[in-house]
């Protein structure tokens, strides 16, 4: 028995090794996530904490044992920042998903990190609120991982990223002291914010075990959706564009392009395009838009002649159903493409006004390495998904090849390697291009303050 | 002459002393700023720094000297925190004040720091956009100001604080060196959120030399307002507490207590408010509520029931004169306040469902003391700014003493010390009874980190 495993079970008063788990499927799974990478060691042990309490007595365990400790919650993420590598402990606060304290009049929930988004909504939507960030996968993740990648989401065009919904946090540090930032308050500035600087840390400075985040009005009323088929993608780019832009912010602006589309054609049969969209669109492009809020329908009409007038055919959604065979287009695009091998998910975003040149230099680079780029954007952001699919556990060389020409691609056009899934493993190397030294050596300083053993998720995300 | 204005003078080719300013009306005028705060001593040069290349070269010259440098842009702040102390160089960059680019399509501007808030409006409002920080004194503020206090204002209960604003900065270091962070996406990831941290860091931890910052487009449409006169400021804080939260936000909601409308009657005449509001409201509150965008008629209509509902009698404004009747109430309170002496304006913040409990406080601890403390609050927020009038060139006293109380009772409920002007020097002294000793350890160790000779504006804000 590994002897930081005898500390962790003694510290943790748990001999039978129900919380420090080291059966080999526990360990194995805590190895991946959700990006295709898989940690090519493995790690000693995977605490399921139940408590702050656990938490401090993990990390004062591995402080004094000099082991590395990587933070986990669901194991959705998309850049292997969570994944156990080897000889580590894996820290999951999974099972630390307490809803604390609901305020409806100070609008804002206290929860533990485990807690789901979806479970999170779900709670608060009886008092007519709801938590803003909405990653794709809200039903899965957690709210502690959109911390941890301040993570964005479909709706973020119009209410913002995580870090402007988090008020404060409970932090424990690596030596296993707990500390508190931030507020309950929706404004403050009582020295720096150490808030922010935690959020989409990715688990180098501390492990976040409570947070008390801004929770918002559901919108009233129905919300109101139009879709539509553009001849080329650079025409629905510039589409995207021209209605995100004005006093109606749309709430959800989604592009699909022509590869990605041929993929959902593929999974749900040609004719559910062909029926929602009045075209299988093999050479076009999607775009999904949608208004929320008292003046939805007034702002919907009012897009749908700029999206014609960049070449689009809009169809308005005039029912629920309507508005759902809509949103399955989108929805279907995930699973099309799980559905056709393993999928590495990338994470670029630009300029909004450089979107459609983004748009051509991915089509140019998958050209060139003789690959298929299907990409989802969230066009409103100007934060593009391109996916790689291939068989195999291993990410292959030519993949790599590519990619690595489309984070330089965006960086080229004033973009970053990654909008809101974090640099976790799989974009440490690009790190330096967007960053420069003198900026990475400040981060260094940073995480070095935070945490001076290096004991924190190393190899990960700075 | 000093030996640091010789190697200053030399670094900037400034021989004859039109940059680096040493004529004691510049010097002594340095030493204060809107706060009621003069520094005892005062600064040995201010340097009027025209660009990126003189800031560095101020630096690099501090450095080696190892002599204070205190960033300061227009000299509006109200926390003591631009004040040039003994022996210090005031480094000043509001020449530096152009707007170096405005993209429409993409929503940002790319500023100097000393460009006034309202010259960056003015010079967008064109394109149909603002800048969305908005603190009450725009018209002679700085953004870079804004940036080093994170400030807020009247419309940042709809469009959030400064840090939401800016997408990336570029920063020299303490060393000289010049730095960028952050991006011109509106997501990014890559790596700690260098940008948030200098955010509210008011000069501590780098000059900022220049700002990338979004921009929002201007609402559609005429706003819509109400004044509502109260019984009592309890009953207009659960006033303000009703119609801020629900589907539609208001964009302004100012709270002002029955000793700021007594103050106003007194400058502006009683008959003013009479005509006004239909009352001198001796014993009374006033709420000033505007909702702007494309319902916000169908939303102030909605929200007057329940202004009434707490007690409240509606003054609906139908025309533009009326508006400007209701805003005026709200806006003569600083000068009524500065009519009658030197004011320290203080800025504490509680959760909103305690802001009636905090007004009650402000009552008690004014009774206690002695001393009238009118009190203006973005009520919206939680945000109270409590005014102390005083004669005299020092705070006396007595004014700490009720202050001292403030700012107890204000952490008490849940709240901070300062919503949106900082520490500065002023509040120093409560830094630990509001972030603990853990969280303050880790602001020095931050601090320290990217200021290892402590030059940068010591002895201010943390």
């Amino acid at each position: 028995m590994d002897t930081v495993v005898t500390a962790l079970r003694s510290a943790l008063a748990d001999p039978d090794g129900t919380v420090v788990r080291t059966d080999p499927a526990v360990l194995d799974a805590a190895r991946t996530d959700k990006s295709g990478w898989t940690a090519p060691g493995g790690p000693v042990a995977v605490v399921e904490a139940r408590s702050v309490a656990d938490v401090q007595a993990v990390l004062r365990t591995c402080s004094a044992a000099r082991v590395p400790v990587v933070p986990r919650g669901a194991g959705t993420g998309l850049a292997g920042g969570a994944n156990g590598t080897e000889g580590s402990v894996v820290l999951s606060v999974a099972r630390m998903d307490r809803i604390i304290e609901v305020s409806v009049a100070d609008e804002y929930a206290v929860v533990e990190p485990g807690v789901l988004n979806g479970a999170l909504d779900a709670a608060v939507a009886a008092h007519g609120l709801r938590f803003a960030p909405d990653p794709a996968s809200a039903a899965i993740s957690t709210v502690g991982g959109n911390i941890a990648t301040n993570a964005g989401g479909l709706r973020c065009v119009k209410y913002g990223v995580t870090r402007e919904a988090v008020l404060g946090l409970d932090v424990v540090l690596a030596d296993g002291r707990l500390v508190s930032t931030g507020r309950r308050t929706v404004k403050g500035v009582t020295g720096l914010d150490l808030t922010a600087l935690f959020v989409g840390s990715e688990g180098t400075l501390g492990v976040v075990v409570g947070a008390t985040v801004r929770l918002v009005p559901l919108p009233a009323g129905a919300p109101a959706t139009l879709g539509a088929v553009f001849p080329t993608v650079a025409d629905a780019a510039r589409g995207a564009a021209a209605v995100v832009t004005g006093a109606s912010r749309p709430s959800t602006v989604e592009l699909l392009d022509a590869a990605a589309l041929a993929g959902i054609a593929a999974h749900l049969g040609p004719q559910v395009l062909t029926e929602t969209l009045g075209s299988s669109s093999a050479d076009g492009a999607f775009l999904l838009v949608e208004f929320d809020g008292p003046d939805a329908a007034q702002a919907a009409l009012g897009a749908a002649p700029r999206l014609q007038a960049e070449g689009g055919t809009v169809h308005h959604a005039t029912s629920a159903v309507e508005r759902e065979r809509l949103l399955t287009v989108r929805r279907s695009f995930h699973p099309a493409m799980e559905a056709r091998g393993r999928v590495l998910i990338e994470d670029v975003a630009v300029p909004r006004s450089r979107l459609a040149e983004m748009f051509e230099r991915v089509e140019a680079i998958g050209r060139r390495h003789g690959v298929a780029i299907p990409t989802v954007a969230h066009a409103g952001d100007g934060n593009l998904h391109p996916n790689f699919v291939f068989a195999g556990d291993e990410v292959p060389a030519h993949v790599w090849a590519a990619a690595d020409e489309l984070f330089r691609a965006a960086i080229d056009l004033g973009g970053t390697l990654t909008g809101e899934h974090g640099v976790g493993v799989l974009k440490r190397r690009w790190l330096g291009d967007e960053l420069g030294d003198d900026v990475l050596d400040l981060q260094r300083g940073v995480k070095a303050m935070f945490d001076p053993l290096g004991i924190l998720n190393p190899g990960k995300a700075i």
